[in-house]
């Protein structure tokens, strides 16, 4: 147990790190977790403490049961309820938040990144969501948890996969994605925020261009993530 | 006295170097201030002297009551002015002038930076308004001082708190942000102009969206500033 | 035979690696091919493999009759038929395809990138066209091959010449962009997304603006490449 | 004679170093000359050689009387006849030639950098014009010289003082700007660029914006360098 939460803290330091290099946040806002389902443990990035300042010891170990931190007297980051909510839900190994520029922008704007080429299509299989704005209950309440359990809904009840769409805009406040560690869902912010840049593009000069057709974004999507992929080497 | 002017050039001249190296200011433009309320003083940048040879030496002292600088053959910024009557005013601890470059084209456009999601409310509580344009009068006469009354008329006749919305657009001229230090002040001025990047994009894209709830901003500024925040540790 | 092709995968290695210091490159995404036509070969960077792990051995020789790899256990480029349709068709002697940010956008606005000034003028003579989308036939066939066969398609029912505009946006897809050798090709990557970016503010800020003069277009492209050519030493 | 030109082509070549540092050039674009009056000499970048490889003996000293190479076997930036113009007509010592991101947009959509703040007044007093567009007759003729002529044309017949806007933007091609030397004139080519980014975003957010006051420029303006400045030192 204790050695699994070492592994966890040191992968999940590492991919803060990689998520602070990568231009994505500003001062101590996003944060990175990944899970160990076998343990029934995720580790997360301490809530305000500067990255330089980030090492393995700073992760926080947190229960996926009770959502307890475990074997730690730092606070974990204010969004793990969010985390929480998203790892219950979602069959998925890491999840990062940020408030990237352009990717925040959108849900300000409460639009979505639309699928509009192949860039998006070898990664997301469809329009990145945003979610309902969170109800006076839902904020005054249990904020952190409400905003996780606002995503997993709008994935629910629009029928959205989120193996094949690991990423979401929630209204207002920015994106999270997820991925299959924590160092694949801090390249799929990476992405997210690069789909996003083009997309304000399309919206300035051709708003009304007509989208790629679904043969085509399927035709991508699968030639790196179906069975019969033919994308890398092996 | 020699003592505290000391500690304050020291701490100014850091501020100054820290706004430079944020990418905030074009050649010598941009400055920041400090003030010792207890001694009566604050400390400023020298006015047209490049980032790169600036030394807490060249800091200029002024006095708070007199508007006069105080054992320095330095001119100080040619905004003194406009600082001096901001520290009257507003019970803050640093301040900071830029031309940078969202914020400014803001100014210019006399458009506010609105409160347009938990990013901005993390850090202001509303909207960071813009002044009117000053008159012939006011430019004619004491213009740098007149700039100065003109950002504490805003702020008085609208009903705004200086201490929860520390920044402001002056009308056709650029941001001054202040804090609780001249660090903190910097740090507004950083975060301003990524809101305003971020504001530019939701005006191109999506003019007319609804803003965020009131209770979603007071939430996010509160769990950062208020009595019971619960952001960062202890 | 052999020496040829290390020569090839040499120059190929290393304009791969120009690329990716040019930006204009994400992850693994874009490649660079160099044809050597006596010796009826191309050489390509290989399929998903890390820019900064390539090596002049991880190019992969591909036959131009065949399309067959030669002399290489490594899989090339997804996106290789794509520049073999290129090579077949257009005299050319070395290809780029990035999904750079800004030529992309216009790519999935499906928008020309306009001939607006000289700095265009300098190296395309004219606009760099988008062709049409493929078909679903296309797509669920021989995907990459149609790709380049659509390219070609456009220059020819165009009347376009391939030496003058070494460029083409590809429906929702993105650019790729040829010359006389690998470099060349890099390099009209590079002005592409330069002249993409201008193109983005003049469609924002004067979409009706009048066209420059064919008079002054020819001017800047012969004084570059005419056989009075009068730029540059000698 | 030699000892005037010698130092005249080290400043030249510190200058255009100065410009490719600035990001203001792409490739071999952009060029800086500085004259030397009372030797009746400007020296300027040779066409078409790299930056990184270029020295004080590549600059090239031109006769401002007669337009010919004094004492080099290189050949002059193609654009020596606009500069030759631009030094006979107007009182400045240094000249620079860009086609910069932003500026040069704004000269393909032949739109002026409009002074719409403080910035543009501490540099500029009034608008960066834009020329007309070349006749077929100019551009087929010494269109260089051509170049110049219309630049000069601009500041006479629309009564500009060179001294006060020491810019202009040629139609579809690009900005010129000069100052009391070479450095001068890359100081006022970034700040030009500086300015026209913003111009983007009030063009973009607020087209119908009022204009300063002429008294908010002019003070600006004057307090920088009028008789009665009272910015920087001394």
């Amino acid at each position: 147990m204790a050695r699994v939460a070492a592994e966890l803290r040191e992968r999940v330091s590492r991919a803060n790190k990689e998520l602070a290099e990568s231009g994505l946040v500003v001062g101590t806002f996003g944060n990175v977790s990944e899970v160990d389902r076998r343990a029934g443990l995720f580790a997360i990035k301490p809530s305000g403490v500067p990255y330089e300042e980030q090492t393995p010891d700073h992760m926080v170990p947190v229960s996926l049961e009770t959502g307890q931190v475990v074997d730690s007297d730092l606070r974990p980051s204010s969004d793990t309820p969010t985390h929480l909510e998203i790892y219950r839900a979602f069959p998925c190994g890491g999840i990062v938040h940020t408030h990237s520029e352009i990717a925040t922008s959108f849900a300000q704007a409460r639009l979505p990144v639309r699928c509009m080429g192949t860039t998006h299509a070898d990664h997301f299989r469809g329009d990145v969501p945003v979610t309902r704005p969170l109800t006076r209950e839902e904020v005054d309440g249990e904020y952190e948890r409400n905003t996780g359990l606002v995503i997993v809904e709008l994935f629910r009840t629009g029928g959205l996969s989120p193996e094949e769409i690991p990423a979401v805009l929630v209204a207002n406040h920015g994106p999270f994605t997820w991925g299959k560690d924590a160092f694949e869902a801090v390249e799929h912010a990476r992405v997210l925020e690069y789909l996003a840049r083009m997309e304000v593009r399309i919206l300035t000069m051709a708003p009304d261009v007509a989208r790629p057709d679904a043969f085509l974004v399927d035709r991508h999507y699968l030639r790196k993530h179906g069975k019969t992929k033919y994308y890398g080497q092996k």
